[in-house]
């Protein structure tokens, strides 16, 4: 957690939200940095790794697609909106094998759908958004490439 | 399991396989059928269940990736072909909430996916194939679709 990290309160939420859930909480999530329409998390390999030594694909993709959900969570959370947010779809390429703890990034897939979504949930009830995501090698290289689309529904009687 | 499948030792392997990867054992997949090129997986919803009460969009797309991965490896096995099978790509459409346990069904994206996996396979000892599988709900509705493309590599010395 970098000196650039919003407060903790919405964070500490989130990883409660996360491992609520069993199979997430399987994966061991742990939250290394929001800020800035970004949210980067990381899984040790050792509760993530398949038959070959290293990640899991399905880790990989469950790890990219809850930093989306909690991305779009965390905004919404910050800007008084109560909504329940859901994946609509996804895809995913599968670039290099992971050897090591999985860290993983999510953002908005452009600067005009982080915006759109705050206002459009707060005018329409429902707002969908485009998000990216990436699996980062310690070397710097990119592991794996996700692209989901999610939708927020505003909980009746919320601001 | 019902008269149609085919010989267990395969399938008793499959399920080993999965159990020694902590992440695939966390899902606890059972195996319901494997016949004519296609792989039926069960999950129980509590080991898969998000904050909703339904199962999490990760928990699906993993069976999924598991039960084509499983797929692909069981009918390797079949032709006595060793190979090392990975996913490559994915694309995930989440239709509707699943508040039962998860079934997912796998198989090959055509015939000719089938018949040439092997066939390229034994020939250059690296073969691709496009597997699809699907979430079934228990009223006949599908509540996911995802589609993979998947990569076998023989393995060195394999007959």
């Amino acid at each position: 957690m970098d000196a650039n990290t919003k407060s903790p309160a919405p964070l500490e939420a989130l990883v409660g939200h996360f491992l609520g859930m069993p199979p997430v909480a399987a994966l061991r999530p742990q939250i290394l940095e929001w800020r800035d329409g970004l949210l980067r998390l990381r899984a040790p390999l050792d509760a993530n790794v398949n038959d070959k030594g290293c990640a899991f694909g399905g880790s990989t993709v469950s790890l990219m697609t809850i930093a989306a959900w909690g991305l779009v969570t965390l905004e919404l959370e910050q800007a008084n909106l109560a909504a329940e947010v859901y994946v609509a779809d996804s895809q995913i390429r599968y670039l290099k094998p992971v050897f090591e703890d999985i860290v993983v990034e999510a953002g908005f897939d452009t600067a005009a759908d982080r915006a759109a979504l705050v206002d459009t949930l707060a005018r329409q009830g429902r707002a969908g958004a485009r998000l990216r995501a990436r699996t980062l090698l310690a070397d710097g290289g990119v592991a794996a490439t996700f692209s989901g689309r999610y939708v927020a529904i505003g909980k009746a009687g919320a601001s």
